[in-house]
């Protein structure tokens, strides 16, 4: 298997966390997005009309959203629970993971901790507040939800865990301050604690 | 089963129409999140302390996201392809459909076609440009790969086809033009077509 990826993005991060927890390895091949490297035309024909990373291809089939790529990895595993309820709600903690919880702990990671402050556009610089607000929304929700449970579903680490580890961990370049948040705190050292556990680059 | 929703939102539809082709009855609860009927106290602590509608309801257990609600309410069925690449590619539409489409399409249809350009924020308005580029780049992957294929994955309809029909068959509030994407208007008729189809209220 093949991971087309940035080792800036969490969302290729956790396809990389998943391979090492379920034993899978896999071949890994690097784009600049701030250099447009996703947006050839070779990559748009061959990789992923979408023009975004990760990408996780095997053979000649090609799989884009990184949620989805480690759904395809870790299919047979415990990182996917078997009851109908609780496969459901990790799912629903997934789909939060990229609606409400990406755009805006990673867009601002990505805008101040990378590109500055100094580089936004207006209409970025505008929506600033709002991010941040959203961003401080989904953690604080994500911090409530650690306080009853040490997984977000179920006994044990699942793909809701690990799509959510990716961004939270390295929040702090976008401006969130994980003091606040000491729940989160302590489930990032669990994950951090597991066997297989591999490190953001 | 309870469904707690909005009839004007698609992400409410999405759900009533996987029940109907699945055969589940299910009881509906309206709310009018203009009115902010889902950030009330009650609503919060009991239903979904996200805020948001829908929430598919099982006895005492809430289950938020309306792409989760239909994987629980399809399992099983032929909605949820069992060959474990297409499972995945479903899933990664369904990502595609929250991530890409749902923010520019369903956004532009609220802001234009529910609350009118006037009511507006000067935020709002900013955005407008990056929306409808990103909207439109959705609906034309989406009738790129229409033209190949009758269905999102495999042979027939999935739950792919039933995340991104909910707000594609109605994004011409919102300034879009179905006329510009011939492959998508044939893939509506498909799924319209559906012996079990319920229509958005």
């Amino acid at each position: 298997m093949i991971l087309h990826e940035d080792p800036f993005s969490g969302n290729c991060y956790k396809i990389r966390l998943t391979a090492a927890l379920v034993g899978q390895p896999i071949e890994r091949r690097f784009y600049d997005i701030t250099k447009g490297e996703t947006r050839t035309e070779a990559f748009l024909s061959q990789v992923n009309a979408n023009g975004r990373i990760p990408v996780l291809q095997m053979g000649d089939r090609f799989l884009p959203e990184s949620n989805a790529a480690c759904w395809y990895l870790a299919h047979g595993s415990s990182l996917i629970p078997s009851d109908r309820f609780d496969q459901a709600d990790m799912l629903r903690w997934m789909f939060f993971e990229q609606y409400n919880h990406e755009p805006n702990v990673a867009t601002l990671r990505f805008w101040l901790g990378k590109l500055g402050e100094d580089a936004l556009s207006e209409t970025q610089r505008a929506q600033l507040p709002a991010k941040r607000a959203a961003g401080e929304a989904a953690l604080r929700l994500m911090d409530d939800h650690l306080a009853r449970q040490d997984w977000f579903v179920g006994g044990d680490i699942t793909l809701a865990d690990i799509a959510l580890y990716a961004y939270t961990h390295v929040c702090e370049p976008g401006g969130f301050a994980l003091a606040d948040y000491p729940h989160i705190q302590a489930w990032i050292a669990r994950v951090a604690a597991q066997p297989a556990y591999v490190p953001m680059d």
